[in-house]
């Protein structure tokens, strides 16, 4: 048995995403490890990350209180008078908005759900910002794009959204399919192929 | 581009063992979202860690200050007098030491090496404790068990320990080979059925 504290933060490791308690345990002896100005500089980071961010009161997005001067509560996106206010991405976590942001393609804002739609009857949409989504509905939005992941999980989310956004009568798009660049056709899967056969141009 | 405060707390995290730049952000979203009860909860198990962990003196296994009453700087297990100082068991790491453990099998003391020799002629011994071991030596140890991975680098540092260990004139042995328990025979390499065979009882 490991001593107690060391058992501890292995427990606590253990709960991060994807991560076992062989992987937590290495975690806790890299630390024992680090010299203490690395370590303290973690401590550091840690605290000021819980400290100087905030999500945006519009779309969930993190953003660095500091920076935000005139106290708008509002991320860098949603405060950028540049960005289309008509489009609305709404997108499952942060990590996809980045994502999306690094093509410099699209100039609209977005909404993070914060999470999909089980597929089992009882992890209803009580995990996502279904509500929240509705309320932003009533602004100048005239297209939502609904930029989820092609999992079973993402198209039944998408389609519980579709419903819920039918009565505002908004244009609601998807991302298109279709075979990924540098992908090869031969190790595309059939609904893939179908898609990509359809989004043709 | 993140916020500076995720983006500093990502790097960091990505200097974790097995840990990569999409899996640190994800730990770092994990944290903004966690309760403020948890999150404390987690920084002061970091502090404990880093305040109430020693060193042993003798093998470098980790134990708890508080509970080395007697200040003798030694491990749970070293401090255990009813543990055979006569045997000596050398693994690469706490994890390998923890491992053995729970087989309550053995009954001596341990040296963890803190690494392995590098198949390179520029990673020489000077990753592992060497010296350190060899100064254990003095003591009363009649048999030296080298209980390090059957990889590359573990056989090539069981092949340099032989050599730095053998003036001593102390018996050295190694953990057997053969099949793991649970394995099956058409799977495993040729190697591990040659010392199967080897090894047959």
């Amino acid at each position: 048995m490991y001593p107690r504290s060391i058992q501890k933060l292995i427990e606590l490791f253990s709960h991060f995403p994807t991560i076992g308690p062989r992987t937590a345990s290495r975690f806790v002896f890299y630390l024992l490890k680090a010299p203490d100005k690395e370590f303290d500089e973690f401590v550091e980071a840690l605290r000021n990350v819980r400290r100087d961010i905030r999500q945006c009161s519009f779309c969930f997005n993190s953003f660095e209180v500091a920076e935000d001067q005139g106290q708008t509560g509002l991320c860098v996106i949603c405060r950028d008078g540049t960005r289309d206010k008509a489009l609305l991405c709404v997108v499952e976590k942060e990590s996809d908005l980045e994502a999306l942001e690094k093509t410099k393609q699209y100039r609209g804002r977005y909404f993070i759900l914060g999470g999909v739609n089980g597929i089992l009857k009882k992890e209803g949409p009580q995990n996502i910002r279904a509500k929240e989504l509705k309320d932003r509905m009533a602004g100048e939005i005239q297209e939502v794009i609904l930029a989820l992941n092609p999992t079973t999980e993402g198209e039944a989310t998408v389609l519980y959204l579709e419903r819920l956004l039918k009565p505002f009568g908004e244009k609601i798009s998807r991302l298109g399919r279709g075979l990924p660049v540098g992908g090869e056709l031969e190790y595309a899967d059939e609904e893939t192929l179908r898609s990509a056969l359809e989004g043709r141009k």
